[in-house]
């Protein structure tokens, strides 16, 4: 039978980790904070950069490689940013081993010191304006829209799979610009990329905002993110882009010749997104079975379970079902065909829940002799008998079904746990309940950091789309134009 | 004008090294032996990423991942293997800067030192064989078939850019196998993997053969590969394939339950290529005017320069070139169109000569009368007059004949600087005029680590199809029964 995973409502916690285990998506290796990403989980990985980056290149940007290692004067260049990650920096010092001469082993040769420390890079700002600074010369060699997937590292205390790791996966884009406008068109237009990859891949409705300045990049002059809710009605964050102005510029002494002939520092941009995602994919669908996938990021998208007793009846079973895979095949739909004699039905049913397969068809001699099959959808845990006729587009209907049945059911919730509120006390009640609250405040750090201090709750951004209104901050009454979204957040 | 670069009789190191500058594939970084890869370079790397992927997945494997970083008593688990990397090794010893307290700046802070340090992985069997003793319990979980793409580390004393960096790009396959028949069977089948995409893909014609003693993976029992000639007649190792016997699964403790219900330990393979295959693909094919790409991995497979006076010469050869475009895509054929008027027509051509671009088209106002365009082919350096009417069926074709005909010159030049040899002056002699040499061997290190002390040769491999033949090694007349391949290589 299945292997049990906890439920949400007993131990939401409890029930992510145990998914991601069960569901074979990832673990935590033996390095403290670094996850081994398992090859379903990796499938879905692959699935979602094989997206970002076909709408990266359609945007007009291309890929390259930096260096890993940044020498640490690098990353003290611009004030911010260090002060932002000096905290968490995996340190490289020496590079070399030697045998201990004492027999018990290999030590670090202390001889082998570097001149200079280099750093894992946490973030590649610093090395790629570096590199930036002998790419540009004039306005005929902007705007520069560069793209890389990478590895990054950042010494993290308290891990977390997938959603905070020493070592993650993700890409970084690093554009430069001959102006502020066109820098910061760019900075909206990888935010809108972000929200079309996480609302028509993941299913996955987002909020699109602009961080306060508590909450902005360390070395931006601007932040946008997207945040999502999770079902606990906790925020995650789920990409940022960041409007670096002049000042990785400045820092790289990156100077261009304009137009006119003048000499101008370069604007930049910024953008990430991270194998957090798979951490939001997982939280914002899933359910107390297992997984559940949207199916345009489901490596499996359709599994077949024949029912038989003997191998005469597996035969056509599998004769009457090979030309729907081919056909679906055809459509570019990713069937399985599960005739595994290891397992029974009821244990490969469960275990496909558990991955989240979004369509499981199952066929036994009843449906042979009746020129039937039972469809089961993931999502929604129903299950039909259909005619063999015509099943194919029937499938592909189901899918598009799913995919989009799975964002309702994300945007319903999120809009039921949207709460507007005027006072500090009703706050303090909601907040406990969870959900995003609009509210108003003063604009400044002092109130942000003293409500966070208070109710764990941060501002996860100022919606782009928040209308004017006037209003009376939430903790000192002062006045505020617009609501902002407070949550918890992961 | 073309950015002229060395010719390659000239100065043949200066002639890679500026190559690789002038057609914009990479860079040195500030960061000593770590490489930036520039986008035109990243985007053939990306075609060698899709098609080996695909390779590997048609053969069975997923992809997974697995951490940057190994506890420092890991990569001391397996003796050879340590031998073997520990001079190399960037080592993490800390992870956290902070303010000097004389206000100079950032320091590495003392007190947040590892207890255990971490290397940054050269290769990955010892954190993967620490993980697959988990995922491994009975011979049902095997064969346990896993690639990764990754950035390894390390850390060479003397770099050149793609060939030997310090930290390069590349997919490891570790696989886990009950017996060392299907273990061995991997070993082979991978190395063909291999051989293919270097021939077919790379149009570059590989030897394969085995690694003597000496130059094995450091903890394999047999490491196969696959070994081109460049155009200096010097060997360039392009792929390795393991077998690593029990050897990792003796070091990690990974055993399995056989069918017959007995502990065994696992057979090993891995199998490696990197971004040094960027390096052979230019050594081996291009010339004095610049790279020299097989259609297959060309970013850019068909340039189009409209050769005009004004814009409404302009806006009348682009109708005219548009549906050729149109159709050329239809078919999955790269095209560019380059009509830029920053740049005079002699200029791209000479441009994308040095990019590689296999055909380049240039239609001006006669052809547009004539019905006609100037096709020339970049490897030959021919040009004809086509007409319009089937240029896409003529191109198509003309791109497969390219592909062919990069290969068989390859193949012919390495044919050429083949030479078999009987005495060790001869061998002495020959060694300096370059090429591969086929000669006898005794078949000891000793005799090995001799010749390539007073020749600078090593033995690149013993030719897996190299027929028995009775002969006597050329140092030291002992007996012999098949020719090695000998070479300098990079």
């Amino acid at each position: 039978m299945a292997k049990a995973i906890p439920s949400r409502s007993e131990n939401y916690s409890e029930w992510y980790n145990e998914l991601i285990k069960k569901a074979d998506l990832a673990e935590n290796s033996a390095v403290r904070g670094c996850m081994v990403i398992k090859p379903y989980g990796f499938s879905i990985w692959e699935k979602m950069q094989r997206a970002l980056d076909d709408m990266f290149k359609e945007t007009g940007h291309s890929n390259a490689y930096f260096p890993l290692f940044i020498p640490k004067s690098y990353l003290s260049k611009e004030a911010s940013h260090v002060e932002g990650f000096a905290k968490e920096c995996a340190v490289v010092t020496h590079y070399r081993l030697k045998n201990a001469e004492d027999g018990s082993g290999v030590i670090v040769d202390p001889e082998a010191k570097l001149e200079e420390e280099l750093i894992v890079r946490p973030t590649s700002e610093t090395v790629i304006w570096s590199t930036y600074r002998n790419w540009i010369q004039s306005y005929r060699d902007l705007p520069l829209l560069i793209n890389q997937w990478a590895n990054v590292v950042r010494w993290e205390m308290r891990t977390r799979i997938f959603l905070r790791t020493a070592e993650f996966l993700w890409q970084e884009g690093h554009t430069a610009h001959a102006t502020a406008d066109e820098a910061m068109d760019e900075t909206r237009q990888m935010l809108d990329v972000y929200a079309r990859f996480a609302e028509e891949w993941m299913a996955m409705p987002v909020i699109r905002g602009a961080k306060t300045p508590n909450e902005r990049f360390a070395g931006a002059e601007d932040t946008l993110c997207i945040e999502a809710m999770m079902q606990d009605g906790k925020a995650l964050q789920a990409g940022t882009s960041h409007f670096l102005g002049q000042n990785f510029a400045k820092a790289f002494e990156v100077q261009f010749l304009t137009k006119e002939n003048k000499l101008d520092y370069v604007w930049g941009t910024s953008w990430g997104v991270s194998t957090r995602l798979m951490g939001a994919l997982i939280m914002a669908h899933s359910d107390d079975d297992g997984l559940v996938l949207p199916p345009k990021l489901a490596p499996i998208q359709v599994v077949i379970v024949p029912i038989y007793k003997n191998d005469e009846q597996l035969a056509q079973l599998t004769a009457k079902v090979k030309p729907v895979m081919q056909e679906l095949r055809k459509l570019g739909i990713t069937v399985k065909f599960d005739d595994s004699d290891a397992n029974k039905p009821g244990w490969k049913f469960a275990e496909y829940e558990l991955r989240g397969v979004p369509v499981r068809l199952a066929m036994g001699m009843r449906d042979l002799e009746n020129e039937t099959v039972e469809v089961a959808r993931r999502d929604l845990k129903t299950k039909e008998t259909v005619a063999l006729e015509g099943i194919v587009g029937h499938i592909q209907s189901l899918l598009d079904d799913i995919q989009k049945t799975i964002y309702q059911k994300a945007l319903q919730f999120r809009e039921a746990n949207m709460f507007r509120v005027d006072t500090y006390d009703e706050f303090k009640e909601q907040i406990e309940k969870g959900g995003f609250i609009l509210a108003h405040w003063d604009g400044t750090s002092e109130t942000e950091d003293a409500i966070k201090e208070e109710t764990k709750a941060t501002i996860r951004c100022i919606p782009l789309d928040a209308p004017e209104e006037e209003g009376q901050c939430i903790y000192t009454g002062k006045p505020s134009n617009r609501r902002v979204v407070f949550a918890r957040a992961y």
